[in-house]
């Protein structure tokens, strides 16, 4: 294999959403005096994430872009909480938490360590500012932000990944998909991507069901950004 | 002024594309056996510069990539050098020396520190995979990678500035524009950016005649990026 990127999924993947999510609500109902409960909050905004995207997915929709999404997610969450009435500023502002989201603790220095010979890609739904704002708040050392925005519409629209591999002018098969999501890395190696598993248990906590092992076979598999650098030689 | 995000031109102002690009020319006659002038051809090649662009930017010609019209500009210079015949993998080649420029001496440096409060974006006519080639060269610690390509046009085209700002989520004022070229820094200025001019006296080698000072009055004026960083409290 001559490898010359990695793209890679990031809410789940890479960071963990769900914890930086939580916390933040927890920080707020201190700040507010709201009384969320935070991981009930944190997964039921989560878990209008596809809904929200498919329309677009569809060609129902035009492209928006996913902090577009997120907002209107958040409003139809809280709309099933008829006490709770928060005002816009409030809810930019939550919008916001997931411009926060810790790194898992091998992240950093497992990227740290692959972009040495690599190019690290974001390929992820979220839009560019807040892969940015993502970055800077987690220190993840990307060197480009591909993804969603670019293609105009989501993954796994098979738009996305070939639009990234377009702009760095290289083919799918110079490229591994890194993902937490089995469905993600189907999606790439349809397309001739290299594909990493990226075990991440507790990614939607203690109970989590799905995506806690590879259903395919897949090129790597590891437990950690740190062990699949170990893998690939890094 | 509460500034965000810092956008540069690259070619120039971050990196010594004559120097660089002089000397692999000397490596490739080495190499090949050719005998190229190394500084008339890097001068001839990016004497075309503006030629190549002005098609797309008048309207006439779709957008085509920084590296596309680079190709052509390369064998339009060697056209009038009839004597020399390369193959395309030769062309290809020497079109490769402009993913590898070297940072001026205080780039490095300077970026680092500016990084740790701001996002730094490259506002470049160079093609995304152009100026992720050249990160990784050079060492530069981009955030993100804006310019000509998502905007589907050339500087000084408006549309390259403010596409920047709206992937961004930030308004102009928020951000400065950084170069050592007068001409960026006016057409960002109309648009109502922050400006920095960074003095790059040999750009173009000993006999430079433009871009030697400010011809306006922008908010910074810097000898280097180390200085610019001193001059914002970073």
């Amino acid at each position: 294999m001559d490898i010359r990127a990695l793209f890679f999924d990031v809410f789940g993947t890479v960071v963990d959403w769900r914890e930086s999510i939580a916390g933040q609500v927890a920080q707020f109902n201190s700040d507010q005096g709201t009384a969320f409960e935070p991981y009930a909050l944190a997964d039921a905004w989560r878990g209008r994430y596809y809904a929200g995207m498919a329309p677009v997915l569809a060609g129902r929709r035009e492209f928006a872009k996913l902090e577009t999404l997120h907002l209107e997610n958040l409003r139809a969450v809280l709309a099933e909480m008829p006490a709770i009435e928060l005002s816009d500023d409030q809810l930019d502002e939550m919008n916001g938490f997931w411009r926060r989201l810790r790194p898992w603790p091998d992240s950093v220095a497992g990227l740290a360590r692959l972009k040495h010979r690599h190019i690290l890609a974001t390929m992820s739904n979220g839009n560019i500012a807040m892969m940015v704002a993502i970055a800077k708040f987690a220190g993840l050392p990307w060197d480009v932000i591909l993804g969603a925005e670019p293609a105009g519409t989501y993954k796994p629209d098979p738009r996305c990944y070939i639009t990234g591999t377009e702009i760095l002018g290289l083919r799918p098969q110079e490229c591994i998909m890194v993902a937490a999501h089995n469905k993600d890395l189907v999606a790439a190696a349809a397309l001739g991507f290299r594909t990493a598993f990226i075990r991440r248990p507790t990614e939607h906590g203690p109970g989590q069901s799905g995506d806690l092992e590879p259903e395919r076979e897949f090129d790597y598999v590891a437990g950690s950004m740190e062990e699949l650098a170990s893998r690939m030689g890094c």
